[in-house]
């Protein structure tokens, strides 16, 4: 966009969120505790409270707020966000160069992506946050990064801040142990097993096939992530070490802190329960992300919630969730492929009814067989799905149609799927019961433990940093390459050279003919360094999903850099930190900016960032 | 072995070749061509006394000789081995040292592969090469090489001395440009349908897939030399350098060596030529490699041959070569089976039928087509298969009855294999006419081009050396590695660790326990540096494929390693040297030292060769 009047507006459901308070709310949740020993009660305590929080938070408008839950609960911290609603499009790069190496390269380094893009929020003319409207006008922060056109080099401080979604760093010994020898390896022969059965249902059917190609790259992407977990894990005995620590904690804890160790032990036998019910648990996991499945589901618990008092409402089911509920059913529409998802859920069912009897769930075992008294089998399970995929919720129209339909008019409907729902929701709401017992159950057990080993810490003279919970987070390290294995080393920053390198003509490496002139005709400006321009670069910061698109900041706090990716060997990292092999991959500012100037010809922008532009359109 | 007489025979066809004597004879040659302007007779006339200086220098009997011609024709060099036949094996390491990596690693930097073995020369009482017979004694060369247990470091300088087998430094600029824009291109294509054509018709036969398991590895490595070539020549724009090249010698050549131009144009017509047929011979040169085809070649044309004065028969017909021959037969024992060659040779003589008629050879139509005046159709070309693939000569002791039978007898049989052979043999002979004029005038046109070139360098100040032909040669250079692409970079050595990081414990990457005890134990001895054991070095030396087992030596020409590979980023180095990627891959003295004391306790022949064990048994 060339002007304010050219920005683009950005997806309806586009959010900007401005973080302005973080209180800690430790206390309010402890007190709301006082005196229960139920852990269901416990359970619903604290779950109330948080929702009183986060209204009273939410209550003047224009604000999202959340209740962020640290060391396991040991604190509880209340983020109040404005949220801006009307977001546009100033520029984004080709997708040439913005999505440079695509699959192929995700995760992996060296890397030459272009990952960055430029977001304007608008306001309302009071300067509060508003509906999309052409009279809305661009939102004035208090403060903003400056961007710094030099740079880093090789060696130098270099920090972030930004969102990390989630880590299982002080996981028990068990729990990695579950994730590489159980979940992984399930997940993953799961996940192919889905591929394969997409590919097969989709050959010679090109709608559906686009319709499921962000499913088939998520899944992808997760089979990628499990396996590199798998091969992080490899090159060390993770189990070992953490089992190791565990008992220097639970020897140091017995005396110093036994309320730690009697968690510990707690969370252990919780731990053989769940491993217990683990295999069915997985199958109804899959099965809930299917869209028949969870349309049926959220239209009906939608119904059921909508008739308490919001404070009640189950959390996901309050006034606040509806939109997005909407917007998640409404979604299908893009996504959803009856011949497809029947395959995959015929063949989870078929596992499902592999189970033993005291595994399965009788209402699902019900819905199977079609009628009582009858057992469920591979035919009757056949039968089933031919009525559930006849269902009109696979009509967009006639699904969105029943969006906040009274409780009664479901359970009264004949429809098949929503008939599912209704049969199915006992059992649903009793996984769920027991689900939030074993979370009250928990939330006494895990922050004791994590007590003991903060305690163990600093006892040793350590400190103990939280889990990612998706909240605010700084992180610093210094500018650094990495050996991935004996004989290879990576360097710190990948280079234009490279990108002409890797260019085959064809998706994902075909670099724009704009792009290839530039480099041919040698236009780099002062992005330069040594006649090269430095493209992406790695530093040893501790970052996880969620932290993409995070600012990377100088010593000063200027903006060097954007984070986007994390490398392939440091995916194991979520479980235990390995300084040696983690990196950060981050875009260059000098790669962004020498983009939008040389190639893009984005002028008008980089004079609003402060930026002298060296090239003429 | 422990003692000498452990040693055990090898393979009955292995061959110890001691050079002693290099004599230049490019006089001789030049001398047998005086008078002689038919570039058919030009051919013959090399060739005879090429056989005659062959069979001179064979005459007293265990020597091997060879006439090696070097830049195409413009030198001669007659060189003569002692050939010692009783062979016996040493010691060699375990295929878990020796292929660790096996087919994934090929070609591949870094690597960890223990590709050594010691072998030892055994002659008569009388020094002179002997069959196999107790009674033999070890051979005592003149001199041998020193082994230093030191090694290299990286920077140092080293050398190779070996058989590299061809290079294509020297081929003109439109012969490279055919080989990446028509030769390896169809070859990988070709080459990929074999290998499909062998996995469908082996599968659920398992003997017929080990039969034909040798014959995927070789189509397998032909597949990634191809493709690496490729690989490589996008990296730079080879027919561009050559084509610049060659016009500024063109250039100068115009007035100070216009015989050289002369053969520059002259060839480039006769490439034109072959250009006409390329496809036609790729399918005939393929097809040649079946072995039921192949054997029914050799046994006719062998009869041939023999009626024949020795100096006069065809070389590799020779009584010489016979023994080779027999070998050959006999091996497609082990090689060959009816189903899968049938399926091969279908397809390729569809590709054939394809071709334009003025393309085709009227001996093969007439044979596909079983009659004469009828055309040959794929229904004609599956009853003569039908009938070719019932030949007895799929027996290996009926085929071998026809070992040295007369011309007449396999004229008069009745055999489908041998009476192919008789009816195509007329075009074979035509063709192999036509390919001896076509080098009769290449050995006219080459050397003087060649001589232009050399006497262009030299006007330059530089040295041409010669393509490798298969005959000695030393190389020389520096240990060192190298950045295959934009931010990785390659050590020069790899250690010990990283065998324990590729292990898998499945094959190849299976390293054994004894070797893993080993490191485990940190049993390294003398042969660490800081702690590690040097595994594999690279080093900036040109070689190629017969390199293979060629000592590595250091300045003081010690023995420091065994080169056994090139990398893959510079597989098309056999058309251009490219000092920046091009490397040797060798297996470190400190290496075999380490496995033969630590691991496998080769003590005898550690003492045998001036190395004092570091480990007890």
């Amino acid at each position: 966009a060339k002007t304010l009047g050219e920005e683009v507006r950005a997806a309806p459901t586009a959010r900007i969120f401005v973080t302005e308070e973080i209180t800690e709310v430790s206390a309010e949740i402890a007190k709301a505790l006082e005196g229960i020993t139920d852990d269901r009660a416990r359970y619903d305590a604290i779950d109330a409270r948080r929702k009183a929080l986060v209204a009273e938070c939410e209550a003047p408008g224009g604000y999202r707020c959340d209740v962020y839950v640290f060391h396991g609960g040991a604190q509880y911290f209340l983020v109040r966000q404005m949220e801006i609603r009307d977001v546009r499009l100033v520029y984004a790069p080709s997708n040439a160069i913005g999505a440079y190496g695509g699959d192929i390269d995700n995760w992996i380094w060296p890397r030459h992506t272009g990952d960055f893009a430029y977001y304007r929020a608008y306001v309302g003319p009071d300067g509060k946050p508003a509906d999309f409207n052409e009279a809305n006008v661009p939102y004035r922060p208090r403060s903003h990064l400056k961007v710094q056109p030099k740079g880093v080099a090789e060696r130098d401080y270099v920090m972030i801040a930004g969102y990390p979604g989630r880590t299982n760093r002080y996981r028990l010994a068990e729990e990695v142990r579950d994730a590489i020898e159980w979940q992984y390896p399930t997940l993953i022969a799961r996940y192919r097993k889905v591929l394969g059965l997409i590919e097969e249902h989709t050959k010679d059917r090109p709608d559906a096939a686009i319709k499921y190609a962000s499913s088939v790259m998520g899944f992808n992407n997760g089979l990628k992530n499990f396996e590199g977990n798998l091969d992080g894990f490899r090159s060390f005995d993770a189990v070992g070490i953490k089992t190791a620590e565990e008992e220097a904690i639970v020897a140091w804890a017995r005396e110093q802190a036994p309320d730690g160790v009697r968690g510990y032990e707690e969370m252990r036998s919780q731990l053989a329960g769940l491993r217990e019910r683990r295999e069915r648990d997985q199958i109804l996991q899959l099965l809930g992300g299917m869209s028949m499945m969870s349309a049926a589901r959220d239209l009906y618990r939608l119904s059921i919630e909508r008739a308490k008092p919001d404070a009640e409402r189950e959390a996901g089911f309050q006034t606040r969730d509806e939109p997005r509920i909407k917007a998640r059913l409404e979604q299908i529409e893009r996504r959803f492929d009856a011949k497809v998802e029947r395959a995959i859920v015929e063949w989870l069912l078929a596992d499902y009814l592999a189970l033993p009897a005291d595994k399965r769930l009788p209402e699902l075992d019900r819905w199977i067989a079609g009628a009582e008294g009858v057992a469920p089998d591979a035919t009757r399970l056949a039968a089933t799905l031919d009525r559930l995929y006849a269902s009109e919720l696979a009509d967009t129209g006639k699904r969105m149609a029943w969006f906040g339909r009274a409780r009664a008019d479901i359970e009264g409907s004949q429809d098949p799927a929503l008939a599912m729902a209704v049969a199915l929701m006992p059992a649903w709401l009793r996984l769920e019961d027991e689900s939030k017992r074993y979370q009250g159950e928990e939330s006494r057990n895990r922050p004791a433990w994590m007590a003991a080993r903060i305690a163990y810490a600093k006892a040793q003279g350590r400190e103990v940093y939280a889990d990612a919970n998706s909240s605010l987070r700084v992180t610093f390290g210094n500018v650094q390459g990495y050996s991935p294995r004996d004989a290879v080393n990576y360097s710190a920053f990948t280079w234009h050279d490279g990108i002409v390198e890797k260019h085959t003509g064809k998706d994902p490496f075909d670099a724009t003919e704009k792009q290839l002139a530039a480099i041919r005709d040698e236009r780099f400006g002062p992005y330069a360094v040594d006649g090269r321009v430095p493209v992406n670069f790695v530093a040893d910061l501790d970052i996880t999903g969620g932290n993409s698109g995070s600012p990377v900041l100088n010593a000063r706090a200027e903006l060097i850099g954007l984070a986007f990716d994390g490398n392939y060997e440091a995916i194991s990292s979520g479980w235990i930190f390995n300084p040696v092999l983690t990196r950060t991959i981050a875009v260059d500012v000098r790669y962004m900016l020498w983009v939008m100037d040389a190639v893009d010809g984005a002028h008008g922008l980089l004079e609003e960032m402060g930026i002298e532009p060296a090239f003429e359109r």
